[in-house]
């Protein structure tokens, strides 16, 4: 299956992969304050993307977006969760695949495989952004993190992918913060707080918050955290 | 692309069709009390198997799926939500396809490219079985509900597609029940446990049960429900 080694460095060789299948990727950074996705500048075509690729007729669909995000990113080791697999007819858009494969010196006819319909899976991930050092890719100009207010316009229906992708983060965000390791292991209301307010979007009270959460049976209350006065010391939580 | 009319019955065209790329359906069925799965059993062959198809280049994924389903069920107008992309290098078993293809008369040659690797979208729905009258396609002997505890071994991955399933529905039990439809527009608190009971398989306590749901502030409740002695009349409640 890799007799093709000798060919052009600007072909993807269609032999190699799943044809009319991708996937897309909605890396959502958090630092403690802020949300952040993750968006793709390709070169030569002011095209905005979210970070994608193709799936390897001889690797999983998880290795292929473990392999891809690396590659085009050089973040390793994020846990990814599949959210929706994207299927419509309108989805793809050949006149963009073309922009990109032009602005990038590509072969049209040995690549027009990517110029087909693509059904894509997409998934997500939440990572703590303050920790990776972003790499772009061979294809891309620029990777970057955008405020998920002030997000530039995407190619193709990867506007409604960020949608979904949020809308999947927010209805689930016990689940999901329990599993994406946000916050280290033992964490104060406070810094929950932060993390509901930067994936809401929205500023909450207080005591509302804290009332709600206690009363989910989450949480469990361990020490003090004694910093400064230790009569405002506040309690330390872990996920149960 | 539907020059192909004259071939033979028994192939289905790969050129219609997009390869490597199928999807699978678990239809969950209740009747107000018991929770059912509905099992394809394929003539000659003794595999049992969720109803799935391919996906046809001119159609969307969602359109797909309802086409596939009504080809090969008789059910129309399902209410379906995609759960996962199923998409391990080991899930598809070329055997398995034979086994199905010769049992059926279909020329191995014509149709090979079904043996390949398939990464396969499962969608499920929830729907009251009393209601439908089930109809086998060409290629099944049998199409039949079959109790969640009482599955016959299923083929490939299709028996962790029913766990998947059960999972997601069982997790997310509260807002399925909304958008499904399965109880009238208004219910006593016993049908309602009736549901949850049949969905997460294990009998639940009444008085703990009706604490547990109306302090998760989802329910309208209204008039009382007359009938046989007054009062005793049980409360009618709806999704808010």
């Amino acid at each position: 299956m890799d007799s093709n080694s000798k060919k052009a460095i600007r072909n993807i060789e269609d032999e190699d992969y799943i044809p009319n299948l991708s996937y897309d990727s909605v890396i959502f950074g958090f630092n403690g304050e802020q949300l952040k996705i993750l968006i793709l500048e390709y070169h030569n075509t002011g095209l905005f993307a979210l970070p994608g690729g193709f799936v390897k007729r001889h690797e999983s669909l998880d290795d292929a977006v473990k392999r891809g995000v690396l590659e085009r990113t050089g973040l390793d080791k994020i846990y990814f969760e599949q959210f929706h697999t994207f299927g419509s007819l309108t989805r793809s858009d050949s006149d963009v695949m073309k922009r990109i494969l032009l602005g990038n010196s590509f072969d049209l006819d040995t690549n027009k495989w990517m110029l087909d319909r693509f059904i894509s899976v997409a998934y997500y991930a939440l990572i703590n952004y303050d920790k990776v050092t972003l790499k772009p890719d061979l294809l891309s100009d620029s990777i970057n993190w955008y405020a998920i207010d002030e997000l530039p316009p995407l190619m193709m229906d990867h506007e409604k992918m960020v949608d979904k992708a949020l809308n999947v983060l927010r209805n689930n965000i016990e689940k999901k913060l329990v599993g994406m390791n946000l916050l280290p292991s033992k964490f104060t209301m406070k810094q929950l707080q932060q993390v509901y307010e930067a994936i809401l979007g929205e500023n909450l009270r207080r005591t509302t918050f804290q009332r709600r959460i206690l009363g989910m049976n989450i949480l469990e209350r361990h020490e003090k955290l004694y910093q400064g006065k230790a009569h405002k010391a506040p309690y330390l939580y872990s996920f149960k």
